[in-house]
């Protein structure tokens, strides 16, 4: 979102996990991002999201009417509770989360589930995407970049089936092509190389 | 919310742990409150506020700068993410929900640690009143209503302790008070009747 928006931004590594007093001070939640901007340390990624779009409007990343608003709000709180709680805490927090931070091997009863689960949610993007341009209508929205969030991570580790449903891929390529996107496609976790696939158009 | 609004409106009760097709239709995320308004079935709580907000701008239950407006959103998620995953899960969940829905009995050692938790809470709610007329500032916003969601229903099952911090006591004394929280109060689960002292105002 600050890519689209033009919002220059020093990227500092926050190894949250430790509970760091200093860091606890920045964000007494104990959670990443925090954004250091207009004096002030701001966290909860969707609460930083709307207020970048009320103080820098251009490019909207909301739609214009109320009905529009809400469903976009609607998926960004899909993607940030029902996804991430059946789906990303299940595969990614399993296969990476846990070995960075010390917390042993993945619990294989938590990684089939969310293998499982997963496709209930493509086929659901899928199905929005049959009558709609981008997830909550027919323009862009912070809806887009919160679902491209969670499944690019997900693709990181190979858990996303692109093949599922041809509307998800050809969303996720309009995504994947955006100027924002590609430096994140460029990010990578130390022990953990990505698959060929990852950061390439032609997935 | 809505009541605060003057938007009347028609409680239904939903067994949303049936996960009946007809339920599902209304939100496929399966969960409640699902409210239908203009023709058409919301969901997701705050998705819904927000929409709220915007359409029925009076009284206003957001302020009006950005920066506070951030403020009352990060408290939202504070409990709605961190307060609801560390507290209200674990002790509401446990003991109510669980019984409702026939999972079984309370896990002790979520209750112990959510007993733990609240402890917390209560000392960053205290500390922020400190500064502060409300959670997130001078007026009375969503984030003071979102975070009496949680505190109401706990206090229900005794799980608050009032005498922790004077300031949350106050703050919790003057949202009972508002004749939109009075309904809230007169609202029982069968086969949970709650104490004496949660529907009192002189608690």
């Amino acid at each position: 979102m600050l890519a689209e928006k033009k919002i220059e931004v020093e990227l500092v590594e926050e190894r949250y996990w430790e509970q760091d007093p200093d860091f606890m001070r920045r964000n007494p939640a104990g959670k990443v991002p925090v954004l250091r901007m207009d004096g002030r340390a701001m966290s909860e990624s969707q609460a930083i999201c709307e207020y970048l779009e009320e103080t820098h409007p251009t490019p909207a990343l909301m739609p214009g009417s109320p009905a529009e608003r809400y469903e976009a709000r609607r998926i960004v709180f899909w993607f940030d509770d029902k996804f991430h709680h059946e789906v990303t805490s299940k595969l990614l927090y399993e296969r990476v989360n846990k070995k960075i931070t010390g917390q042993g091997y993945p619990e294989s009863r938590n990684v089939k589930s969310g293998a499982q689960k997963i496709k209930f949610h493509l086929d659901y993007m899928g199905w929005l995407l049959d009558q709609r341009r981008w997830l909550a209508g027919d323009v862009m929205t912070l809806a887009d970049f919160t679902a491209a969030a969670h499944l690019s991570c997900l693709d990181y580790i190979s858990d996303v089936d692109w093949n599922r449903n041809a509307n998800v891929k050809d969303w996720y390529a309009k995504i994947k092509s955006r100027p924002a996107f590609r430096g994140l496609l460029a990010d990578q976790v130390s022990g953990f190389p990505p698959p060929p696939h990852y950061a390439d158009l032609d997935f």
